[in-house]
């Protein structure tokens, strides 16, 4: 963006959070410690779980808070006052972040992250938080639910011309990857984040050559690993024939991996091209498949035994087509009174979904120690201490009568700290560690929650003192003195 | 981003681009002119028009398109040599560009944009041009179209949090606000684009302050301007009250523009909100709402006598949700054969709407002098003169039979010189006048056109010339010589 030079994020907010930190400000509460928890009400897709990424971008964004300049100016313009002004000028993020890590598992009402800060801060940073994770954990929940379909079949990602423009292209292939997909067609994300990149040529190459043995023979002498695309005129009558022509007379020469459909009836078209790659001798060449894929598309394609090996998905995975938004909220769960003591805070609603569930929590995997299965996740207040219960009752936060008792059980706690006091403690893993954590986490579910049709839902429960600690405070906000006359 | 100070755009681009450019380089044609066009070929959300944006973001990428030192050490990592490496450091864009200007009408199979570059240039842009017209064009269109059920209404845009990442919250109001919106929530965007920036506060003000006439009364205490939000705990037993008393106590201290409701019926909330504002003498002010709304559910609002006259559109306008992706393409249409003449391009497909239109082309509007309406779009060759035509003749490009003569019509070029030979001979208008000029152009469609539920089809033709080009071209690639033995 040539526009500022000294473009800056601390202003990607709305404009709410500006006016309402000013309210804190002028009313001298802006530093009150404040708790807010990050969580979404649904999984997106009608998947059984959510896998979070988001957290490197997060850090960065915290790291790097600052207004700059042209925001105070601006600010300055559309009508803020010197006075706060100069409050803003020095703010930094100076408060305490807890968070899952990138490649867990979520699931729904469980806070991914909670931050406690000066008020202000706080709320001036909620939307870039929401508009990152809510983007990244999508994403990565979309392709890793596209990767259940696949197996151990290569997905690859190549929407960057459909994504949500640029940081959209980057930030959601590398979401894709943390989800389990094995290389990106973007070469800037392959730079910026160590993704392996993948691609050889499109329809172009081969109209500039006017015919396809040509193209693909110019592109042969100078790249050793070819696909080829062999859709651009007739797939079987031309591509194909094409295709096994120059991999034939180059023999040694390249390594022909395979060749790449992107239209037509990929069932037959990829079923016909197996007999003649494999009459020619080349039973190890790979199909590659790229027509907006998706779980459904691709489960249909196998149902018909399409002879794809490779997949190569784009707008569905970069977009999540079917469900585009997750709506992650952020809620204010706790704040400092008036004699510096934290009194929990509510929302109420006319939806019971939306009521917020409030105080300093802990979230917790109860993991079956004969089993190594994962029992639920399990909230609890912050003093609690689940860790060494003997027994933990674990009940359904709806229909309470629906409980287990679960003993024998390890309970691993989700949240790392990142940030203390504003100082980072934490260090982002390499890129791979956290693709394998994300499928080491997947062995800790039944099958049953990984289904991508009507999945069994994954229990997260409260523990009975967050849940009796909701209760209260649902009765005393009920009885709260509404418009004092 | 903080991992590279040189992080650049020119690699913003899909991996086979390059390795195309390397195939073209290697063989020496990659200066050969190639001319490319950049279209859709369905309209987004079955709507009868789609609204160009992006033309800011491709100027600003193209101008500053080139390699960085740490692209080209990372492309040497991944394996390119250094004399295809010498040739790309030095690489700037060196094309031409005509497109449409922001705020033109567009329609399917038209172009949006032509490029006349050296090919392995063009060849390397076409996914940054993709990804940023996809995005922002997708987003003006669902905007507009929104805009068309609120006639005068204020639509606000809001969704940041909702949006894919940050760069489409950004660019995505901006496009809203193109596409007729009337102001945006997110900060940033207002500063970078000059967009009026809206909100007052959250509920989680109401929950610092507990209840509501505090909140409300210290927001008023700093803000002059100010809309409640009325739904934290009870909005007509408390929040609405809240408000009325906090707006009567203050009086003439502050401008109390009205309410925002954020959850349950929208339409019985508005109808007993506006009855409570209305008898305690606020008849002007306004009710906001804000819940996941798009144009079917504003409808419907309406045909119920929702009481609502500001509208805050989040995740459904940010992410189009109900179709996430526009699919527009980039197609050669044209290269410079071995003896320096440019000869036509052409891809087939088994699906025939996905045939290439080959040629350099232009494309008109033609307007009906005597009504000022549009009588559709005319695609003529380069060299063909519809803007002297005394009689027209305008025929369905695949239902030949059906056709019209227009005479008296003035025939507006809807391209515009952008880049000659590398340098940008455009300025781009203000915001405010692209904004202007969608509403200008929508004014020369029939309503017939603009209607949001199964609207009539504009007529985009294709000239005599240009059809019979196109004939004449499938006909001799059908007949080209494929994997010639």
């Amino acid at each position: 963006m040539s526009r500022y030079e000294d473009d800056s994020l601390a202003l990607h907010t709305d404009l709410y959070q500006i006016n309402m930190a000013e309210t804190y400000w002028h009313d001298g509460i802006h530093t009150k410690k404040a708790v807010f928890e990050l969580y979404f009400r649904k999984l997106p897709f009608g998947n059984g779980y959510g896998v979070f990424a988001g957290l490197e971008k997060i850090i960065d964004y915290l790291e790097n808070f600052r207004f700059s300049q042209s925001d105070i100016d601006y600010l300055r313009d559309i009508g803020y006052e010197e006075d706060f002004l100069a409050y803003l000028k020095d703010m930094t993020f100076t408060g305490t972040l807890k968070s899952m890590q990138e490649g867990e598992l979520v699931f729904a009402n469980e806070p991914i992250l909670r931050i406690e800060a000066p008020l202000a801060e706080a709320q001036i940073v909620e939307t870039a938080l929401l508009n990152i994770v809510n983007y990244q954990t999508l994403i990565a929940t979309k392709a890793s639910r596209i990767k259940q379909v696949l197996g151990d079949e290569t997905a690859m990602e190549f929407g960057s011309r459909r994504a949500h423009e640029m940081d959209a292209a980057v930030w959601g292939t590398r979401a894709a990857y943390i989800g389990g997909f094995d290389a990106t067609s973007n070469v800037r994300a392959g730079k910026l984040f160590g993704i392996p990149v993948s691609g050889t040529h499109a329809h172009a190459l081969v109209q500039t050559y006017k015919d396809e043995y040509t193209a693909f023979h110019k592109y042969a002498e100078r790249h050793r690993d070819c696909v080829f695309l062999v859709d651009t005129y007739d797939t079987l009558k031309s591509g194909m024939p094409a295709a096994i022509q120059v991999a034939k007379e180059l023999g040694e020469q390249i390594n022909f991996i395979g060749i790449r459909l992107d239209s037509g009836d990929m069932a037959y078209l990829s079923k016909e091209a197996r007999k003649m790659l494999d009459e020619a001798g080349f039973p190890e060449a790979h199909i590659v498949a790229s027509n907006d894929l998706d779980e459904y598309t691709i489960m249909n394609l196998k149902a018909q035994n399409a002879k794809i090996d490779v997949w190569g998905i784009g707008t569905k995975v970069i977009t999540a087509y079917d469900q585009a938004a997750l709506g992650a909220v952020y809620k204010l769960v706790s704040i400092e009174d008036g004699d510096g003591e934290m009194t929990d805070t509510i929302k109420l609603s006319a939806n019971p979904e939306k009521v917020t569930t409030p105080g300093l929590k802990r979230v917790y995997r109860i993991i079956n120690k004969l089993n190594g299965k994962a029992e639920g996740d399990y909230i609890a207040m912050e003093h609690e201490d689940p860790q060494h219960a003997e027994r933990l009752k674990m009940f359904h936060p709806v229909h309470t009568f629906v409980s287990k008792f679960v003993t024998d059980f390890e309970a691993r706690e989700l949240h790392e700290l990142i940030f203390l006091n504003g100082v980072r403690v934490y260090t982002l893993p390499d890129i791979e560690l956290i693709r394998e954590r994300t499928s080491d986490n997947l062995s800790l579910l039944w099958n049953e929650y990984k289904r991508a049709l009507n999945p069994e839902e994954y229990p997260v429960d409260l523990s009975q003192a967050c849940w009796d600690n909701k209760m209260k405070n649902i009765e005393s906000a009920k009885v709260q003195p509404q418009g004092q006359a």
